[in-house]
C-alpha cells in the first residue's frame, strides 16, 4: 500500500473554474497528509486564482513551480505546479483592483481549449509512466477543445485514445452511491439497443474490479433493468429476460457477488443501493445513473439561490491508469471571482486516493 | 373553500397493510380538524386492525359502522367505516393471542381482491355523486384483482373506466418534488414512441390545472427532455426539437408559466424542482419520474434493516374526481403484525384535503 499517492491533477480550463477550486481544495493541512497533489496547468492563472482567493476567501498559500514530479515539495501552504506556459498575464481578465473580484465570462475559447486538453494529456503521459498514482481532472469545454482542434466529446474519449482503452465506463459516485453506465452519451433509443449481454458483463467486470480497487473484499453489485418494474417478465420489454439475466448467471458463475441474483426495478434499486445492499450499481443508461446521483449530490439552496452542494464525482472504468473527476462543467458564467464550490473536487481526490493506495 | 372536506379512503387489501396504517394514520386530532375520513373497506379487518394496533402500539380508537357519508361522526376517536360485508372474523388469520402478533402471510387471494376492488368502485361512486370530496386509496394487489376476475393493471385504470376519462396522467409527490408521467407502464422503446407533442401539451395541461387545484395561482412547470442533455441540439436524439419544444411553445403561447421555456436535461431538472425551480415536472416514462420520487421518499435505515420512510404519494390527474395513492404495495410479507409505515397515507390524506378544500 502507498502511503501518500501522487494525484496528478489537470487544471481545467483556465477561464473555467478549475484554478479556484483547485486553490481551495489545496488549502487543507488533511489533504497533504493523504496525498501529494501536483497539480499540472498555467502559472498564469494559478497565480491569479491564488491572488483571488488571498482577496475573497483570506486563502494565502504559495505557488512552487516544477519540472516533473520529483522536484515536487507536496507540503501544506505550498502548490506544486508543472507550468505547461500556454497562458500569459495578460490572457487573464484582471478585475483585482475591484472591490470585488468579477468572473471572467469568457466562455470557450481556443486558448483555454488548447491549454486545458494539453494539461490532461500530460497527467495521462505521467500515469502512463508510472510518475503519478492517479489523474483527477477539472473541468474543460467540449466546445473549446473542439475549437482548438480536439475533436473528442469529452475527457473519458481522450483518456481511452490516449491509453488505447477500448473497453471502459463511466461510473459517478456521491458517498456510498455508485453507478457504473452501460451506455452515456447516445440517444435514449440506441440507449436500449446497448443493452447486450456482453456489454452488462463488461460492465460488471469492471464494477467489480473497481470497488476491489479501493479495498472492497467482496463488493456487493446491483444490476438494474432497463424498463419499468423489469418489464414485468417481458410484459414491457424483453431486455431483462434476453441480455441482462444472461449477464447476471454468467458473472454469478464467475463467483462475483450480485445479491439479488436478478435485474432489480429501475425505481427502487437506488434507494436500496442507499440503504448499503450493493457497493456499486450497473446502470442501463445515462439519465438511469445520472438522476439519482444528482438528486443527491445536487443541492440548490432556495433561500440564496445558488447550489450548496455540487459533489458528485465523475472516474472512468477499464482504463489501465485511475482517472477520477469532478462531477460539473467550467461554470464559464461564474468562474473567476472566488466562489466557486470546491467540494466536487475534494471528493474526486479522495477516491482518487483511496485508488492510489490500493494499487498494487 | 370546503373547510373539512369528506375523503373517501378505501381500505385496500384486507390481508394487506391498508387496515393497520389506516388506524395509525387516523389516530390523531389534527387529522380531524382538517378533514372527515371516512373509510369503505369491511368491518372484520378493521376490527382486526384496531385490536393489532391496540396490544402493539398502544393505540386505542372505535369503530363506527354507518350506511352513508351523512351518517358520519368524523370525530378523533372514532373511525366511520362503511362495511360492504366480504369478509367474516374467521377469514383472518388471527393471532392475537401471542405475545406478538404475527403476519397474515396469505399474499393474494381471491377474497382480499374482490373486496378490495368493490371498496374502489364505491369510493368512486361516492366521489362522482359528490358525497365526498375526494378520494384516497390505500393498495390493493393487482394479482389478487385479477384472481377475482377485475382485468385492470392498477388502480388508474379502474379510476379511468368507472368515471369515462380517456385522458390521465399519474402524478407522484413527495413533499415539493412533483412529476407527471407522459407514460408509465410500457417499455422505454415504446416510452420514446410516446413522446408526441399533442401527449406532452396535454401532460403539461393536466400538471398546470393540478397545482392550480392545489392552490399555486400561477404553477410553475418543469418539462424534462427524453435524451441526455436533451439530445445536445438532435446530436443524440430528437424527440426533443421535434416534440417536447412544439409542445411547450404551444403551452407557452396560452400563458402557462415554464420558466426555461425549453426541456430541461433530465438529470439536473429533480435538483432544480427541489431548489424550487418548478411546482411540478412534466417527465417522460415512468422511471425518469419515479427514480428522484423514489431516491427522496423511500429511505432504507441501514442499521435496523428496514425501511424508514416510504413517504411518497400518487395520484392520478385528468379524472373529474380526485384520486390520490398511498405510493407503495400492499406489503403481503410483513402486513397484520402492527409494524406497517403510515406515512405514505398520511401524505396522500394531506394531498387530497389540499385538493378537496379547494374544490369549486
Amino acid at each position: 500500500m502507498i502511503e501518500r499517492p501522487i494525484l496528478g491533477i489537470s487544471m481545467g480550463d483556465p477561464f473555467g473554474n478549475g484554478p479556484e477550486i483547485t486553490v481551495k481544495a489545496l488549502n487543507s493541512r488533511a489533504v497533504y497528509e493523504r496525498c501529494k497533489p501536483l497539480i499540472v496547468g498555467d502559472r498564469a492563472a494559478m497565480e491569479y486564482a491564488l491572488a483571488v482567493s488571498a482577496k475573497v476567501n483570506g486563502i494565502h498559500l504559495k505557488l512552487h513551480v516544477v519540472a516533473s514530479p520529483e522536484e515536487g515539495l507536496y507540503e501544506y501552504g505550498t502548490i506544486d505546479l508543472i507550468d505547461l506556459g500556454y497562458l500569459k498575464d495578460s490572457d487573464i481578465p484582471n478585475t483585482l483592483a475591484k472591490d470585488k473580484p468579477e468572473p471572467f465570462r469568457l466562455g470557450p475559447t481556443k486558448l483555454g481549449g488548447e491549454a486545458s486538453f494539453q494539461y490532461v494529456v500530460k497527467v495521462i503521459e505521467l500515469a502512463m509512466a508510472n510518475k503519478v498514482d492517479a489523474t483527477v481532472t477539472n473541468a474543460f469545454s467540449k466546445e473549446a477543445i473542439n475549437m482548438a482542434g480536439h475533436h473528442y466529446s469529452g475527457h473519458t474519449e481522450v483518456y481511452a485514445d490516449y491509453t488505447h482503452t477500448k473497453r471502459y465506463a463511466m461510473m459517478l459516485a456521491h458517498e456510498d452511491l455508485r453507478v457504473v453506465h452501460v451506455s452515456t452519451h447516445v440517444s435514449l433509443r440506441q440507449a436500449c439497443d446497448r443493452v447486450k449481454k456482453a456489454r452488462v458483463l463488461d460492465c460488471i467486470h469492471m464494477a467489480n474490479d473497481a470497488m476491489k480497487a479501493i479495498g472492497i473484499a467482496n463488493p456487493k453489485i446491483g444490476v438494474a433493468g432497463l424498463n419499468p418494474h423489469c418489464g414485468e417478465n417481458g410484459m414491457f420489454g424483453t431486455e431483462e429476460v434476453e441480455e441482462i439475466q444472461p449477464a447476471i448467471d454468467a458473472a454469478l458463475a464467475e463467483g462475483i457477488n450480485i445479491p439479488e441474483k436478478k435485474p432489480t426495478p429501475p425505481d427502487t434499486v437506488f434507494s436500496k443501493a442507499l440503504g448499503g445492499w450493493y457497493d456499486i450499481v450497473v446502470v442501463m443508461y445515462h439519465d438511469q445513473g445520472h438522476i439519482p446521483l444528482k438528486v443527491k449530490g445536487f443541492v440548490y439552496n432556495k433561500a440564496e439561490q445558488h447550489w450548496d452542494a455540487v459533489a458528485g464525482i465523475n472516474a472512468t472504468l477499464g482504463l489501465p491508469i485511475v482517472r477520477v473527476s469532478v462531477d460539473h462543467g467550467t461554470g464559464y458564467g461564474h468562474a473567476g471571482d472566488g466562489h466557486a464550490n470546491e467540494l466536487s473536487l475534494i471528493n474526486a481526490m479522495e477516491l482518487a486516493i483511496l485508488y492510489g493506495k490500493n494499487r498494487r
